[in-house]
């Protein structure tokens, strides 16, 4: 093993030692060329809850996002059109804003270009192409005065043009104002004594060397940039056979470059108690499990169940508030629409 | 053939000739044995789009009957666990307070027996039995307390409870105010003279016969008494044949009755823009198409192509306000529900 150069041994160190705790934004940037205006927020979610733009008119955004709860699906590995079965754990879409790259492994840089991505995947949305859904798009009339009133007048109804609106709507999907929030944020009650204890715990054994940042996800990159880890670092310990952990090669599969392999993108750690079960095979049924594993193959530790607990009353401390939102109103079908 | 009582015929045209027209109520009766409270709509809401109750996690009842559009699925029939493709068009949940029986067939006499049916429908939800329906209910904690604040504390976390929720969420789905109820209830500059000319045709032609009151689904019955038709009444019109009305028996696949195959309760037309395609097969793709099709097999009438237009109009007419819904925030998964 070649021996670590210090200024990196000790750069990590001191990001570590100088560590500072962010609270969530109440609002997310938006890109110089997708600024958010409520008409398209408004356009965006109508899209983003259509399921009208699937092979089977059956699945949408939200099939798999359910942001009427943690912004995924409920399962290990996602379901698409024909009952067919995905390979990956649905990724939450609440304070996706805050994700510098989008996917488990990282392959959209942005919203906007995670948006399409799903609509003609096989087993997800499973059109034949983007052109059909557009064409299924311009086939319901009452979506181009949503068009207009977003885009202006004009040719507008776009694939393009609905990935702004989708990633406008979903720029809106944060949840601020976590217990940890209100405790960063000077509100020294607002955390239990058993969170605090598992905040520190959280710290000291490593886990914020990559769970960095408001969202959990590492630090702040440019858009596009991901923070991507191998995972799992450490694949000695035979009672991990259970989580599969080795079956999908991660980024590799996107990338086909050989580093890449079992590489992925730090996932959010916010509003985890909504989103079990966890880990890009959805192989982790409690927190608790993932906080073990995570510590065995990243950290090489083995965590006493006490300290488990802490860090798991800390991550449930991350869970948010969930802004009220208006169901949208979706334009009428033509009866020959799915023909 | 029998000669048909005088007394039966007399009144059949004494209704079509003092027919009155009804506007929609703004509020739908509820049952003795469940009251409608705000509790328990709002926990009737959250059961109505969780989709944890059936077999995959993927279906709710909102699945098929999108209230963010016409209350039905865009699809000629329904789709659910397994990608599985039932045999029939989803009903619109919009006004199915005012309906005296369920489904196509009438099977169910309240939206509270209507409910759980789709549950266990091994094509729908897929859940084994009510009892693991049940179960996965009750292993998600967060629902407890809504339980409790709907129907007090105790053991309450039922299937009747649940079914009580959902209908009394369902009563709340009223489509008031539309042109046509703007006009009855006295302002005639509501209707075009073309819907008020389809309006007269809608009468004489005889489409008021079977499609009267406020809901346009026949008259007040007392609930469980389905207002059933035979359809089609007249079978011999060969360019039908694209319309496969005789593949399925209709009520008589529930009762097994020789008398009731091919008979149907009744549908609503309130909202049919909204609710293409049509038919219980979902085989008319347009509202002219439904309108020719219905005139020649129920009343054995060929109308001619502006007598149609007419018709559409006025039943577009029928389009009522959506009423805004907040969207309901459903409870945590436990990571192994599913399993």
């Amino acid at each position: 093993m070649k021996p670590i150069p210090l200024i990196i041994l000790w750069s990590f160190l001191a990001t570590n030692a100088t560590a500072s705790w962010e609270s969530l934004p109440e609002s997310a940037p938006s890109p110089a060329d997708n600024p958010t205006t409520a008409e398209k927020i408004e356009l965006g979610k109508m899209l983003f809850f259509d399921p009208r733009f699937s092979a089977t008119g059956t699945v949408s955004c939200f099939s798999c996002h359910n942001v009427m709860e943690g912004g995924d699906d409920h399962r290990s590995v996602s379901i698409g059109v024909h009952g067919q079965v995905g390979g990956r754990n649905a990724p939450t879409v609440w304070n996706a804003a805050f994700l510098s790259s989008q996917f488990w492994d990282g392959r959209a840089a942005t919203l906007e270009e995670q948006a399409v991505g799903p609509v003609t995947n096989p087993i997800e949305m499973g059109m034949g192409s983007l052109d059909e859904a557009l064409a299924r798009l311009r086939a319901i009339p009452g979506y181009k005065q949503h068009f207009d009133n977003a885009f202006g007048a004009g040719d507008n109804v776009t694939m393009d043009n609905a990935a702004k609106a989708i990633a406008a709507y979903e720029r809106t999907l944060i949840t601020p104002n976590s217990p940890y929030d209100q405790y960063v944020n000077g509100d020294k009650d607002a955390l239990s004594a058993k969170a605090i204890r598992g905040m520190d715990s959280f710290e000291s054994v490593g886990c914020l060397s990559c769970h960095s940042g408001a969202a959990f996800n590492g630090p702040a990159m440019p858009a596009g940039a991901g923070f991507f880890v191998k995972f799992p670092i450490f694949e000695g310990k035979g009672d991990l056979d259970k989580f599969d952990l080795l079956a999908d090669a991660g980024r590799f599969e996107s990338t086909g470059i050989e580093a890449d392999k079992h590489v992925w993108r730090v996932p959010t750690l916010r509003n985890l108690e909504f989103t079990a079960p966890y880990f890009h095979n959805g192989s982790a049924k409690s927190l608790d499990d993932a906080v073990l594993v995570m510590a065995q193959v990243q950290l090489n530790r083995d965590l006493e169940r006490g300290q488990v607990a802490d860090i798991v009353s800390f991550l449930e401390s991350l869970t948010g508030e969930f802004p009220a939102q208006t169901m949208p109103r979706l334009p009428p079908t033509p009866g020959d629409l799915l023909d």
